[in-house]
């Protein structure tokens, strides 16, 4: 396990499925900040499931709790403990599915690392553990915000085969992204979208998606090259999620098929710095930030856990049909969202501690 | 600057173009393993400049030599370092480029970020500090196949709008891939590559391109959830290389678009242990490697340093063009074909030692 | 604020007086071992305030709970959370010690390092903060005492001027450490000492004093040569305990004025490897653990809050007297007995854990 | 073996005796600071065997090189590595001290962890590994003197059983101790510490010895509780030199027999900011440097490679007299005061980067 991230805004995260609460410590946050559970909640409720007929109706409040850090409502420079209780915390038989490691889920990796695994499905592979990363994801995206204005909007891009059309960076909000519960800005794409979900959760099967993300009013100078470079850390940060498969930033996998005349982002003046005429780079060149817009995008799998029959083989290798049972999402990334802006927030404010360490901004 | 990656087989890269020499300190290597030159050089021979047509005609040895760590042939477990004279240690003054700030080029942010740059174009930034990669990975390489059979090769299958067919993962090798100059082991493939990228050098242009990488026989269970999941580091040890703008592991991209019951990969008996039918999962499931190939892509835009003309301003914001002097590849690919190797085998071996502390093989 | 120890068995503790709770995430503690609250509770019990008359009054049942990383009795190999509710949370007004800051006490530093600092005395400085380690140690001890038979065993050899004479380090118990609530095992002495503690006591002073500790049956070869060595990682740990001053390993400071002659442990065959004659190392050579008897000393300064007047000035710089108020112990070497034995288990797991990932044991 | 120290001002230190070289890399020098060779010499040459009579007749020039990170006399920001060629370079064979491990030295410590040791005795183990160390603490003392004004003096307080009378730390400076070889500044101490040195020589015999060591206008609030408090970091730096016992601070062990009423450190006004009117918390106060002088002993124990005839048992078991051949320095503190200055220094810049991170000065 590692479970711990960053240098100097270093978050420590805990809990999983039918244990008594999942969590996060946060270690390294600035002093006399002001804090309160107000300003973690509305992350986690835009991640917790049964928020839509799109997620799974088995719905918990994931309330958070400030246990530590923080007095008359501002940050002591001490760790802050962030709290959910789990509402089930019993840890029961799953019947078959404790014998039949779930394909392409990690039943089967995780008994043969550790030797054991949670009973309960998941465990700490499952999504409840992302818990941690959006409460401290919301002090880090606050921290951010008053301290440079930086804004970070994620929103769903595609839904299976259905991609939305290109979105104006420049101006999307979290607001904007919530008026559709699939959280694809578009609206005619929106609509779409909820459809398959509808169907694919209708025919007990599951789908993948992507999900795009923009990081607004980054200050220049963020980066560690060479291995803690700013796309490398965000790229760590997005594979570490259940369920991604990719990465790519600015141009991404497309550019890869340009000209170096077409593709290089010519510079312009701004002010008393320099800004470029267009954004190739996705903000970032060298691994460092230069001012512009920071966008990436993350690709998730279809969700394993499906309830159509699927011919597979139990633990001991005899041959079984599993049919999963319970209520799972049938497509992630509506709730992945906010879990996206989180890990990008995490990343960016270690990110400006670390700059802020060796010249001060 | 972070140039140091690893947990336990921990490598601190070290060196830019002009200086006295690039290199890498490695600590964590296991002791009384065999290691001479003979060991390394290849690979770094393999990403030296100027080893065919289609590369920079700036021919550098590159010899690589141990100065610690060793005796008689024989690791001690002490810090190995590795180190590679730079031929050229001169220091120049570059001229416009160094009052003109490449497009897509870390001079800008380098300059902004430290208030300082290497005076010689690139510094830090240049493909030159992956040597220091290239060496370490080589020992790594080397342990991992001693030890487990690991085989770990890289190829590249896109360069600019020409992509390569699939190709066999179960059986390609180097020696394959090397057929080549372009390193794509698909012939008629590779022929159209080459062309594009000659005409490219023509144009005074560049391009990019992709390259893919297979893991063959690593052993089940590495990767350290949540946040050092094997897919995690290695999409932060890829998107730490110069020049990359993404990456995606098994299905990737393409599988977001796919059903569940399509996607998944049911599990099938393989001796004692479980082997899956299909393997969209590229060899990793919950973030720990299931014993299957590990297979990934990384993205490479085209080289930002291109001989046009480009409309832009220097670092006081005056209009000026730029055409780059000296030479440089058109396409990086090629070279970085034993870089991603070698960043690969880093990841590897660090996550093989952190799974052997918790659970020995 | 750093709050995070160790490499692979990795603790994060939280925390302050009067905030909700404190605690620790234990990140990478090896699978499938037995674990219940009941293995962590004793150690706690023997540091919590009241359970003496030579402690404060003021009596917490500082009863733990576990939150996550285990099922059925079992870790899963996930992080464990573990939780102390503080009795009370109320951060109050604390009078004139929040005007003046307390001679040697943190009140100054804090405030002058974060800007802020927690109202109700101590906050992270106070020894409050320790029932995290103590709960994460008591896990690495039973593991320890499992795998190897390891055996940590602390005492206090000083009050004050009073010196215990040489206890037998080869068989001292936690249990005769308890048998005296000065936990002093040799009686005469530890008679003396608790007089002279009440004498202090009822004199509204305070005193120091000095911790000894013995580990046996510790596995040749812990220890990570050159910044990790056996015996800086426990001067670490130790000098990060509050009111510690000093540490010495082996013969220490004593040790400075002998001949080589005199100081040298000649080497004796022992079964298959070699045990020494006399043991002035302490256990340890060239930062390696060796198979002897590891022993250590810790010095406590007197306790910083005293009830006797104290001249000194305000925040502001204005000359005041300061009596403080409240209880306090008057000498925290007897409740630090089992703080010490924390520490110095999580420095001997995390160095196990190391040396088992490079050459299982 | 872990080989790398500091988080953000990062040394990584490699080579051994009788390899080709040995050195460092500095990652994490703030840029575009004034940097030569000139900077580092002076403390290398002054720990460089060879340079007195009370020292090895073994000759080595120790010139370093910068071999990267720094352009024009100045830093970049990238890491800098610092070499040091080895004179003698031939691994040999040092006859029965390979079939006899030294007592109280590492060669056994080193063969049973790894497996293997270098032959030429010492290996890593050797004082020769604190070259690196020195190089790199050479870069950080000039940034703490030039940014702060910090300044960082040790001296020889005790070698055997001779003790120099206090010092005034207020005053002392490296020239002052540099007058005495035997860098003892009190003159009449220093003349009787070297008859007992050349007594010991001549007798084949080794001593032990102790350096004190303060750091002057050390910036307030450096340190990160808890683990990284102050105290433990420099605890940690000095028992990780060869040869160390114990490290105390401010007070120390001496401290442990006072009353609080004693020993508390009454505050003074000091023009904006608050002084204490004595000191004997050494600069600390809750892990937290609170501005006034740090000062601190580091114990070393006597050499354990001596010319007397030892009776003990070679790596077989077997029974045998070892009297090791070759010149070795009798006591170790005249050569270590700048290494022991080195690492108070490394400690000092990675706090002072890490408290510039979270509250610029």
């Amino acid at each position: 396990m590692s479970s711990t991230f960053g240098t100097l805004f270093k978050v420590s995260t805990f809990g999983e499925s039918h244990c008594k609460g999942v969590g996060v410590v946060v270690d390294g946050c600035p002093a006399a900040m002001e804090l309160t559970e107000a300003d973690i909640q509305p992350q986690l409720s835009r991640r917790r499931p049964g928020q839509s007929s799109l997620s799974t109706p088995r719905s918990e409040a994931d309330q958070v709790c400030i246990y530590s850090g923080t007095e008359f409502g501002k940050t002591l420079g001490t760790p802050i403990m962030l709290l959910v209780h789990n509402r089930d915390q019993r840890p029961q038989d799953y019947g078959e599915m404790s014998r039949i490691p779930r394909p392409s889920h990690a039943d089967y990796s995780y008994q043969m690392k550790y030797g054991i695994r949670a009973s309960s499905g998941g465990g700490r592979s499952s999504a409840r553990e992302t818990i941690g990363r959006v409460a401290a994801g919301a002090i880090a995206d606050k921290w951010l915000r008053s301290t440079f204005g930086v804004e970070i909007v994620a929103w769903v891009s595609a839904v299976g085969e259905i991609s939305a059309p290109d979105i104006d960076r420049h101006s999307i909000s979290r607001a904007e992204v919530d008026a559709h519960i699939v959280r694809c800005p578009h609206a005619a794409t929106a609509a779409r979208m909820q459809q398959l979900v509808e169907e694919v959760l209708a025919a007990k099967d599951s789908t993948g998606g992507v999900i795009s993300c923009v990081c607004r009013n980054v200050p220049l100078g963020l980066g560690e090259p060479v291995f803690d470079k700013l796309e490398a850390k965000l790229a760590q940060a997005m594979l570490s999620l259940p369920a991604t498969k990719g990465f790519d930033i600015g141009s991404g996998f497309a550019g890869t098929s340009l000209r170096g005349s077409q593709h290089n982002d010519p510079f312009i003046p701004k002010g008393q710095v320099l800004s470029t005429r267009s954004n190739n780079s996705g903000g970032v060149q060298g691994g460092i930030s230069n001012g512009e817009d920071i966008y990436f995008r993350v690709a998730f799998k279809p969700v394993a856990t499906i309830g159509l029959p699927q011919e597979t083989v139990d633990f001991a290798g005899n041959s079984t049909i599993l049919e999963a049972k319970g209520r799972h999402d049938p497509c992630v990334v509506p709730r992945a969202v906010p879990i996206v802006e989180s890990m990008a927030a995490l990343v960016l404010m270690d990110l400006a501690l670390r700059q802020q360490a060796h010249r001060p901004f």
